[in-house]
């Protein structure tokens, strides 16, 4: 299978199996980093609608930071208010509570709904606007070698996969499609939601003996060596199967049917985020979607259909069977539709994988290494934070910006994420997919107190910026009791510099001026996702002569001729294309003068003047309020502090303002020394 | 001239002659409205750097309510704050004050600066989504005839316009090119910015008279008739010559050059917007902008050069000229660039048309009836909202919604504004030509006290949101004693109900939240430029029995067989496709349910279920503060208000909530009445 003479052969930095969020999350990186990258999906065509649609808090954060949260915000419908309906004493259906749907002050984004196909079309959009990277549809990969001794070195290619291009009907799923009766008595021809199900076994196996039989396609086939390879190919995951990793955990017997409709009803909050508990009937939740759309989660009472298992037979779930059940659970309210966009059906399965790379070569992303139920919006999110975690890492590996040991963190700092997960996950769906307790005797219940509970508690790790990454190479906090030791146990840091920051947390955004322009711009913002590391210093009141002398003290060490910066950065890259310095001072804006800093804090860029977007402060906007960045960070202005921001925006060291030495040491502990002359790719 | 058997000849509603900013304004209003358009510009292409770059408040209000403004703010420049420099005592330039660029309160946007070319590609790009509408490009009009004996049938074609196609090589202007010495001295090729310049002779003449000659294109002309024509042909307008109108006015000695550069300087102010006047050698304006780049207006000292009057002699005007007068203006800073992205010169000239349309059937808007020196950043906006204020008037007329008498106010409305334009410039461009006064006794000099003062006073105005209509069949308000008497004399309205806003101004915008959904939206957000008229009812606190009295009393008669709203949609729309009846209510979005209001308030859509999107209320977000919205407009809850907006968001009437009467006869004043069965374009 190695390839004949024929075979046409080509080498790549990193082949992302599968062009799903997870793997476009990850060629967007690689596109903003000059990294060689191909990305090929079995299926001949994007996904259209249905399908994943919830958004974290801190996946618009991440969109934010690659210039594409603005077309989600404002196509996305934004869901503000969750109700919880539960059975009153006599059994009748009441609004029990309102809560918020994201905690207010988490981030400035707040969740919000949006079909995956958009989402995918912004990534398509954003990777074209970045580089010639181009998704290559209705290609599968055939077969698999990892080259052991070739391990080792990672400016060679390990990895050797046959590709082979299908033809275009076998690259389209067969669906079954159904007539749907509108209300006007027309029919309308609505695809089958369940040919993605996990209620339908994988095609995988199929589609490569079907490709391999047809003489159409015998000679459209290449062989593709790769330095790295990440499987974001779901949850069947070839490429799992290929590494030898398995999903381990189990699946529920809920079956759970899913329907997105433009509701005709009388149930007053059909455009608010509802969990609705009926006394006997099953649990449905309403996630009010764009375009007037509603979905609906609708639990099935199997026991009228299964006989023989429901995997099994599928044939009894029809749309007209889920909206029977939501119309028994909303009694007395009523509820129908005469536009169905799409259905589904799922049965509740946890699983998490059991490694997420092999040989820190090979990687899997997304659902090929957790899978759970959909109804918290965070499936997709959790998947396209693991290729953002993995992205910059790569390609600073790639480019000869950092050792390759960082790439273990990938694998310690999401797994753990994984496991949350499906915890947070067991949790909800138990108390959601449970009868309501009909008082405190009746322990088969579910309490709808403790379901309440479990839903504020859960919204804060459901924003996505609850993620604290382990101590590592990368991240520089006292280790927790179940780890071992490293390097980075040496470095000092004073987090109590910043008493609101944690570290190993995403830093969190307020807003500050820029000093020249006295424009607001929240933090987050000037965190683009470029690659670049951050030292971001607050030096406190620079009108201080001790804040100004520290001050001055680290930008002569920054400006050194061997500072850690210069050694660093490639020679003839500009001086922020590694290591980014940003200050955000406190105080006025007026009484200080930005020409007056010490260089390292506005570079000059030659024949473009001074650079006028480094330095901020923490002061009063005409037209946008106070950010209080210092009170927000819990930082004393007459102090100050310095903290190092990964390029993913997590926080990996606070300390002293002028603590060089210390920024130094921790950077010294994974990049590389660069050489004049050595050539590097991209950034 | 008027065509040969061989001559194509079409018709078309509207023809737009000039495809700048107020040509596409107007096809983007008319792209919303289904109306059929062409739009046709001399010139081969678009802009593609310099022109113009200021967008006002106001103008953001607008591109947002067609969508286009979240692109702008995100790729414009912000400019915050105004820093004054003047001499000192001793004729040394010092920063005097700082001023905010935008009076804080005044609109949801600021000014910002984002030049022509990318505003014209919003346009473009918004067009293309809306309608089969594209610019022809390179087409002349060559010959004009209008028949009256046709003008007072709006159904009929009286305009007849022969159009020629160019040549590619005729419509691209011949520019000067020009070789730029780059600081590491290489030398870049710079187009000549004058090609543009008020300082260089009209074209068009040339252009006809060579198209003519031009065998190649003897077969590409067509005879075009229009029900209407609008004239967005710049100061030299071949549509205004054609109608036999004149531009009115002087043009001043003062000349300035412009240069677009990369800035190598120590002026600290650079990311500001600066007014700087030197004692002796003139003044600067800074105009920092998008990409690095910053806009410097350069006072001339035309009496080295001037030997025989600069019109006739340009040639001494040069970019190394221009950067020498900002350098002495400048001083003790100092100034220099690598890279000069545009530059131009001009000689301030302030004039306004005679007429602004021929019959109601020919119209001129922009530069073609107001030209004005562009430092205050005026010109493209006022030229666009010339055509703002035109569209949907003429789409009205057009898809037989409205009465022609409604075309009148454009005229009566537009050239105020114009005369007000031109007044504001006189004043602002004597205080910023002369030369600083040295000491109150020196009269000849200009108070920088005085300059300060005009400055402020004057950025309400350049924000755009002053603009105040006078009275007429669209504004039903007191006359000012220069008017005449109309029939809105006898509309009984109420303004005291509103006490903060002014009939005849845009609405003000504030947060008020979705009923349905609690998401905070801006009031004007919901007033999209779809052609729609608004009735927004403040119903006051629904708790109160008597309010709920009013609003269900007006209810009740918006959804009669017979109310104004269905009398005056044509049968088969929607019945908020004319006119949209909003609610924003008082007290709290829990103690009211929305399916228990009146259906006019939130009417049902048979296969689409309720209208979730009509009734807000102002009340506390948990995200975005409070709007404070009856607070901000005056109205008091205990009472409430109904208020008229025009499709371009101005206010036509006031009234008592329940005022059914006079609302009815407010339309009645200026709607046709429908009748079943005869068709209407596009709405």
């Amino acid at each position: 299978m190695t390839g004949t003479i024929s075979t046409k052969e080509s080498h790549v930095d990193v082949l992302i199996v599968g062009a799903g969020p997870a793997g476009l999350m990850l060629a967007n990186w690689l596109s903003r980093c000059g990294v060689k990258t191909r990305i090929v999906d079995k299926r001949g065509t994007k996904v259209y609608n249905g399908q994943a649609d919830g958004l974290q808090c801190r996946t618009l954060e991440i969109f934010d930071s690659f210039g594409m949260a603005q077309r989600a915000w404002t196509e996305a419908n934004h869901m503000l208010e969750i109700c919880l309906w539960n059975p009153d004493e006599n059994g009748k259906l009441q609004r029990s509570d309102r809560i918020p749907d994201t905690i207010p002050g988490i981030s400035r984004f707040q969740q919000v709904v949006l079909h995956q196909g958009r989402i995918e079309q912004f990534f398509l959009d954003s990777i074209k606007a970045h580089s010639d990277i181009r998704v290559e549809r209705g290609v599968l990969p055939t077969s698999f070698e990892f080259n052991e001794a070739k391990a080792a070195d990672f400016e060679d290619y390990p990895i050797s996969v046959m590709l082979r291009t299908l033809s275009e009907e076998d690259a389209t799923p067969q669906q079954r499609q159904q007539h749907q009766k509108l209300a006007d008595g027309q029919q309308k021809v609505v695809d089958d939601g369940l040919f993605r199900s996990n209620l339908v076994a994988d095609d995988t196996d199929d589609l490569i003996r079907a490709a391999e039989a047809s003489s159409r396609n015998a000679n459209e086939v290449e062989l593709v060596k790769a330095k790295f390879m990440v499987g974001c190919d779901g949850a069947h995951s070839w490429v799992r199967r290929q590494a030898g990793f398995s999903l381990e955990g189990d699946s529920t017997d809920y079956i759970w049917g899913v329907l997105d409709i433009i509701p005709i009803t009388d149930f007053p909050d059909i455009r608010h985020r509802c969990a609705i508990h009926s006394a006997n009937d099953g649990s449905v939740m309403v996630i009010p979607r764009e375009n007037k759309l509603v979905r609906l989660y609708i639990q099935l009472q199997t026991t009228n259909y299964q006989k023989n298992g429901a995997k099994a037979d599928r044939s009894w779930i029809t749309p007209e069977i889920i909206l029977k059940s939501a119309q028994r659970i909303l009694h007395p309210y009523k509820l129908d539709y005469a536009y169905c966009d799409w259905w589904t059906a799922y049965q509740i399965g946890q699983r998490v994988g059991n490694h997420f790379s092999l040989h820190d070569r090979v990687f899997l992303a997304g659902d090929a290494v957790h899978t759970h139920s959909p109804k918290a919006g965070q499936g997709m999110n959790v998947s396209m934070q693991d290729t953002y975690n993995l992205g910059w890492k790569l390609a600073h590996v790639i480019n000869g910006i950092s050792d390759p040991s960082i790439l273990k963190t990938y694998e310690s700092e999401r797994k753990t994420i994984a496991q949350q997960l499906i915890a947070f996950d067991q949790r909800f769906s138990r108390l959601f997919s449970g009868r309501p307790a009909k008082d405190v005797m009746d322990e088969e219940g579910v309490s709808m107190e403790e379901f309440k509970r479990a839903f504020e508690k859960g919204n804060e790790f459901a924003s996505g910026t609850a993620v604290n990454y382990d101590a590592s190479v990368l991240v520089a906090k006292e280790k927790s009791a179940t780890e071992g030791t490293n390097g980075t146990q040496q470095i000092v840091r004073k987090p109590q510099l910043a008493t609101k920051l944690d570290v190993g947390k995403r830093i969190p955004s307020f807003k500050v001026l820029n000093h020249a322009d006295a424009r607001p711009w929240h933090l987050q913002e000037l965190l683009k996702s470029n690659g670049r590391w951050r030292v971001i210093v607050f030096p406190g009141t620079l009108t201080e002569s001790s804040n100004m002398q520290r001050f001055e003290n680290l930008g002569a060490a920054l400006d050194a001729p061997d500072s850690f910066i210069r050694q660093f950065t490639p020679p003839g890259k500009p001086i922020d294309s590694v290591i980014e310095v940003l200050t955000v001072h406190s105080g006025h804006r007026r009484d200080i003068e930005l020409l007056d800093l010490p260089e390292a804090f506005h570079p000059n860029h030659g024949h473009e003047g001074w650079d006028y977007w480094k330095v901020f402060v923490d002061e009063d906007s005409y037209h946008e309020g106070h950010g209080h960045a210092y009170d927000n960070y819990g930082i004393d202005p007459s102090r100050g502090a310095s903290v190092i921001v990964r390029p993913d925006q997590y926080i990996s060291w606070i300390g002293e303002v002028d603590d060089y030495e210390q920024m130094s040491q921790f950077f010294a502990g994974f990049m590389k020394q660069q050489v004049a002359g050595k050539t590097t790719q991209g950034l």
